[in-house]
């Protein structure tokens, strides 16, 4: 992968920074200050990224800014507005930045993790996912109660009918969208039976219809954006029709949302689409380095990767070959591999649960035991859920350090 | 794999008790209380497994329980002990079973692992990574400080002296042992270079030498016990020599500790072996249920699987398809996939972050909207990392929650 080798081995020269630290927005300084204590009680702010326990997860703050900027430009050219998915970072802290910079709410994938978000403050929630449990729909029900902003994904009568009856007993009349399908993983297929469901709730006492979802997973890692626009316009025909037919009988299709970092620029063509549900726009990683670019460059370049883990050379005795302290626990086992900044003849597996391995077929020197490298990591999502805490890194030190409010809220 | 197939269409029947609480051993009843209220708050003592929030990372008390007795009498037989890992369970209730029922300590992967056990009130604890930064340095000499019963690996001589000298600031003689590679992976390479650094350790001031680990990680999963036990000695030889070498030298070997569930039945072949860093024997899952037994099954049946996740079916609607909401960050990436109890025409897989894809060849029923499953997991290790508690089961239903102490202490 020569463009791939090429990026890692100039993405390490980007981070020549003066430290300068600078509040995040949406944060007061005593916010700030109560954040650059990490979990352990260890205080961090100023710290080197580089004196950081390994494996430590930090984010380039300046790099992640420039990618919301660069999102929220690119939307407002296109007419549409992002819900960012909240999936992808679990921090309430990045949710307040997306909501403070243009965001107009944010998404979650699971009841739990809108329950964290708004434990933390975060009201603006669309959540994305059907409740179908008993108990699942008297606890989303008892949130929106609590939050009025609250908005809850529904994909077939049975469920929404256990809603209504959930919500007429919270006394509260609840905002839910269908999840119509793209692709066969969530929601009801596009077409006569999505149609009917919205007409079934439209008459429903207590939930209020405020459109549709369609969010295409498959599409956001097609390789080439040309195939990959082709594609996503052509999975969603089915979707954008069954929302011509809801408005043509006369139901709220207000909201038509999905999208992703992979559809961002594409998802505007389609007639009255809403908002994106971006998430990796934040990250970057991998696989999204992948994708390819509109500009035909094989490396996927709108957005800049801003999350990485350093780790330790725990083991270099064997001939062309370093082993280090982040492993499955650490990286996951999504592919592509981890890339090391700045040595592209490393080719990092986190295949030991606690342990990396790196064939060395070129390095920039001599690492020794405790020598530290950083690495993009492969899938931003499911890297995140494994830490605690992520430090924010402004020119190579610790700004401040946020709790990861939903970390393992998988329920 | 119909071996694999016949398994798990059977495994599910052996779930028919009765529902008799008792408690769990090295726990008080008032501790035992104590651990029935999830993390969120709510209490679900005696709720069934199948009304839990899902995904849910449940433990059948009976099967693990019957696991560690198999363990500890087939290791008494041996003429060996059992040290098991912690990094599979995470869990200090689950430690403190383990040294209830007659494990002489346990070992732990990572520092912070480490200190989250102490802090939970275990002490005798090998940590069996080297800790070659700075901080972890100190940090791992403030630990032995505060407990005496904690031992230190250590794989090189510039270590050795940084740990006698943090040793020496903390005004103790730490314990340590010698990591001696098998493989490639961790620790310094068997033969003269690991007698030369026992040597210099036996001469540093505030280190005493107690032997050395041997952990061989490849070994483990080698399928069929006649090549997993012709590898794992062949590995080991010139390990044991080297331990030969230590003795006759007049250096301390008392401890002479590695293997795994793999290898509980193998290692004792070994002159000198002192103990088995055994984990996974707790729990079971796919693959190690694929290694083979010393019977010549194809299926491993040493252990019986006790660690599950439970998980609703989130849509029916594509044929020969149902979607579950226990993903990746439920279930991880690893391999074989997870196996669904009494499902055998049920391939299950984890591949999206937030839903699992099950494709089905044939089902006992056919399922609904919101009815539920239960998998074995692919890895038990780092699953239960991805769940902040773990519920106890019994008879179906919960008899304790235990918070999963040192998830996320990858550092």
């Amino acid at each position: 992968m020569p463009t791939r080798r090429a990026f890692l081995s100039t993405a390490g020269a980007a981070s020549a920074f003066v430290w300068l630290p600078k509040p995040v927005k949406g944060y007061s300084t005593a916010e700030m200050r109560a954040f650059t204590a990490s979990a352990d009680g260890v205080t961090t702010r100023g710290v080197s990224k580089w004196d950081l326990d390994t494996p430590a997860l930090c984010l380039d703050l300046d790099a992640m800014e420039r990618n919301v900027a660069t999102m929220q430009a690119a939307l407002k050219r296109f007419g549409v507005v992002s819900r960012p998915h909240a999936k992808t970072h679990k921090c309430a802290a990045i949710a307040k930045y997306q909501l403070s910079t243009g965001s107009i709410g944010i998404c979650c994938a699971k009841l739990t993790e809108a329950e964290a978000f708004y434990a933390a403050g975060i009201e603006p929630i669309l959540m994305t996912t059907s409740n179908p449990s008993p108990q699942k729909v008297r606890r989303a029900m008892a949130l929106r109660k609590k939050n009025p902003q609250f908005i809850q994904a529904v994909d077939e009568e049975p469920n929404a009918r256990d809603l209504s009856a959930a919500a007429k007993e919270a006394d509260v009349v609840a905002d839910v969208v269908i999840d119509v399908a793209v692709g066969t993983r969530s929601g009801i297929p596009a077409g006569e039976g999505a149609l009917a469901l919205a007409k079934v709730i439209d008459t429903l006492p207590n939930l209020k219809l405020r459109g549709l979802l369609s969010y295409d997973g498959g599409v956001q890692h097609q390789k080439g954006f040309a195939a990959r626009k082709a594609r996503a316009l052509q999975a969603i025909e089915a979707n954008a029709a069954t929302r011509e037919a809801m408005k043509k009988a006369g139901l709220n299709v207000e909201i038509f949302s999905g999208g992703g970092t992979g559809t961002y620029n594409i998802m505007h063509h389609v007639p009255g689409f809403s908002d994106l549900q971006v998430g990796s726009y934040l990250f970057m990683d991998m696989q999204y380095l992948e994708i390819g670019g509109e500009d035909g460059n094989a490396v996927y370049k709108d957005f800049a990767p801003s999350l990485t883990v350093t780790t330790t050379i725990m083991n270099n005795r064997f001939p062309g070959l370093l082993t280090t302290d982040a492993g499955t626990k650490a990286l996951t086992l999504n592919k592509p591999n981890p890339g090391v900044i700045g040595e592209p003849g490393m080719d990092y597996t986190a295949g030991s649960d606690e342990f990396g391995t790196i064939k060395v077929t070129s390095a920039s020197k001599s690492y020794k035991i405790g020598d530290k490298l950083e690495v993009i990591v492969p899938h931003c999502d499911p890297v995140v859920n494994e830490y605690d805490q992520i430090y924010g890194i402004r020119n190579d030190r610790v700004e401040v350090v946020w709790p990861i409010t939903a970390r393992g809220k998988s329920q």
